[in-house]
């Protein structure tokens, strides 16, 4: 128990109630008020691109309960997350801090592979852990990706329970050749695990089923919590290649497999968001749905569509970084669209804060508190952006303005490139990256350089997660 | 007054009725039955792109009438205009025909210019004058681009009244200084004429307010006929460059000028769905918002944005022909997302069925009939679009697949290049027109190759109106 709150106990105490624990006071933006504390549902896709839900344009993807969220939320147009491949991506939003500062990104390797002995080190606080004093229960479902390793499982970072695979769904490829066994993927050809809690229950994951799976685990856990307070992670280990879907779906969307496996996503939103509606838990719940990064451009059609973004997954410019976000949250949020920043880390403190959660004070919390937005009395708190490739700083967004100080393009074989100047875009303006307007723009040029210096004053060297690999033979 | 018309006046008289004309028989597809013949209202602006909308995926332009519309009505994905440049597009709009079936389109000149002789013949039927045997009130109010000389003008073609620039609010340059007149644009560069019915009533117009004062007269104009059927073209000049806009409007936007243009259309299109509302004529009043065709592109921020489509105003890639279709008619239309295809062709042909009026049947029609789609009985009839550059047959789309067979960027000095076999994309599945599928699918050409040999076999030799000019001197 917090001090916060075991002064609110102590109160409650005095006034001689007696109030269950997930009924205590709780403070908000409205000020301290009786009422149940909010369940929060962080919906989290891999490789989902910022032009693939119906919402943020794409012509040929259905996406109605999404679509729904948005109108009834938030549609969030300029928010980013920590990085642009899986695993730092996946460790910025569970601790709230850039991946530099947890050592959750190389410049070794872009991700964990199944050989890696690293990943989230205990000393890192997750969403979950932060929770538990609050009496909340936590589920991790879906994809983890933040170390296989016992010791690094979801179940040692505050997670009650976990239902997934604990790395990306194409690895440990054991046959198939080459790209063709993308083209016409089969179960078999990737000995991915499934896991329950510590426990291997399936190998290989049967994939085909695994986003329906993924959904009856939520809408199961959503029943069996109904009566506490709860945090449900949801990381879908799709769209990622290779591509699966359930008979339900196959060969029913417009656009082809990928299609198919955005739309089934999509209907797992539905029974989520009626599960909630059901039992009358939706004007208590704040439900987030998101992607870990950009679409796999090089995958064609079996990757998705950055929309009017350059780029996708892997690089620094808007198309590996900036994801499309729904928030939800019926009576609370205001409804609309926000053109403000957010990011996955600020879902870290603005949860916490809700739960009224101690946001860790003895380190760098890279999350802001994005409330005012969210509900309508003022503009996001976040004013700044950094954009990381493995442990190099490549871009820094303030305000509308966004400098590279070096570009290189997501895959292939070219080489870094530096610029000074950097190239400058008015994201705003040309959200699409095309005009280089940085001879126009000195004094913001020298202000973002400033950022960076003050940004870099607060890194402290810590060990690298991702170069560790487990010794052969 | 057409033969089914005289019949049903008849029939009525010996039953000794008396209706006033507005609300005779009309035959829809739910059977003929006693109603108030609907209302029609087309909002076509000027190169406004695909991606330029909130509904469809824009980050920083705010437009909540037009997604709140597309919430209440339909969003279509795949609409098309007949041509990717104005004067075509808009013949097209008006006669529900091909350009080149109306001598609109030319191998000499892309659009009329001032220096332009020629126009719309009066052998074309227009929507308003196809109207005007139904007792119709029809205004055009906006940009007309189809002929200035007075024969060519709205009032010679079948509406009541005109008020509005007679072509592009770039035309009649007298001053500034090369591309510079448009990044920083004043009134008085372009004399451009506004006109009421057949005479100018101010030059060079006031561009600034132009946006406010289309919407003021589109709201006086619903509210003067409310209680007869009308039909009101709306033709925005703007966000065609040079771009203004009013006091209230400047500098209000995320997304620089031409956020504001967008942003002030937005609230047109607000007012005049109020107006309807107040006046209970919603549920009788069918609304299309659209476009002419793409972004242009090399007006950098100047212009918009095609989305995830490729290229813009002027070629026949996706970009340049696929425009942000959002239609309206509460009670009626089915809300939703509609991802078959339709073309600004197809709502002459829409709209002369639901009033009654006669479809010529004395030449080639292109449009179709989308009640099916419209109101949820059936898929939208569109299965084919042709592409043309000029009088080139530049690509066809058939179903998902759409075959180039030349292709050439939109501005440039680069020459037409042909393809055999044609470029094959799969739209549906690639809507970007990235993946050339072609070699996977030769049966798919044959049968385009079929279509385009049935399609030329329906074209006859016509004038050529946009080869024509005012002799010098």
């Amino acid at each position: 128990m917090n001090r916060r709150d075991f002064i609110k106990t102590i109160g409650l105490a005095c006034a001689g109630l007696t109030i269950p624990a997930h009924r205590r006071l709780v403070a908000n933006t409205g000020g301290v008020s009786e009422q149940r504390r909010p369940n929060f549902i962080v919906i989290f896709c891999d490789d989902l691109g910022y032009g693939d839900l119906g919402c943020f344009g794409h012509p040929t993807i259905r996406t109605p309960h999404l679509d729904r969220m948005a109108t009834e939320g938030q549609k969030w147009t300029s928010f980013y997350v920590g990085a642009s491949v899986c695993t730092p991506s996946r460790a910025a939003l569970l601790t709230g801090r850039l991946p530099i500062r947890s050592g959750m990104c190389s410049s070794v390797r872009r991700v964990l592979f199944p050989d890696s002995a690293g990943g989230l080190p205990q000393s890192e606080i997750t969403i979950a852990r932060a929770l538990k004093p609050q009496d909340y229960a936590t589920a991790c479902v879906g994809k983890w990706h933040l170390g296989h390793l016992p010791q690094y499982l979801p179940t040692r970072h505050g997670f009650d329970s976990y239902f997934g695979i604990p790395y990306s769904n194409d690895m440990d490829r054991v046959a198939g050749e080459g790209r063709q066994a993308f083209w016409d993927p089969k179960i078999e050809y990737w000995n991915v695990p499934l896991m329950r809690d510590e426990e291997i229950i399936e190998r290989p994951a049967d994939q085909n089923t695994i986003t329906k799976r993924y959904a009856d685990e939520a809408v199961r856990f959503i029943e069996q919590k109904r009566n506490e307070p709860f945090f449900l992670y949801l990381a879908h280990s799709l769209p990622h290649v290779p591509l699966f879907t359930s008979d339900e779906f196959r060969d029913t969307s417009r656009r082809g497999l990928y299609g198919d496996v955005i739309e089934e996503i999509d209907a797992g939103v539905g029974r989520i968001l009626d599960t909630l509606r059901k039992h009358n838990l939706d004007e208590n719940t704040f439900v987030v749905f998101t992607s870990d990064n950009g679409p796999w451009l090089p995958f064609n059609e079996h990757g998705g569509s950055a929309g009017l973004l350059r780029e996708g997954k892997g690089c620094t410019y808007e198309g590996g970084m900036r994801v499309p976000t729904v928030c939800w949250w019926p009576g609370r949020i205001k409804p609309g669209v926000v053109l403000d920043m957010g990011a996955t880390m600020d879902l870290y403190t603005t949860i916490l804060k809700l739960a009224g959660a101690e946001v860790p004070s003895d380190r760098v919390v890279d999350g802001l508190d994005l409330q005012p937005a969210l509900f309508g009395t003022g503009p996001s708190p976040r004013n700044t952006m950094f954009y990381y490739r493995g442990t190099e700083l490549y871009a820094v967004r303030k305000g509308p303005y966004k400098a590279h100080f070096v570009t290189r393009s997501a895959y292939g074989s070219d080489k870094p490139v530096k610029h000074d100047p950097p190239v400058l875009y008015h994201l705003e303006h040309d959200p699409s990256e095309k005009n280089d307007v940085a001879k126009n723009h000195p004094d913001v040029i020298a202000e973002i350089i400033k950022e960076v210096e003050r940004h870099r004053a607060t890194l402290i060297p810590v060990e690298d997660q991702l170069a560790k690999r487990i010794p052969k033979g």
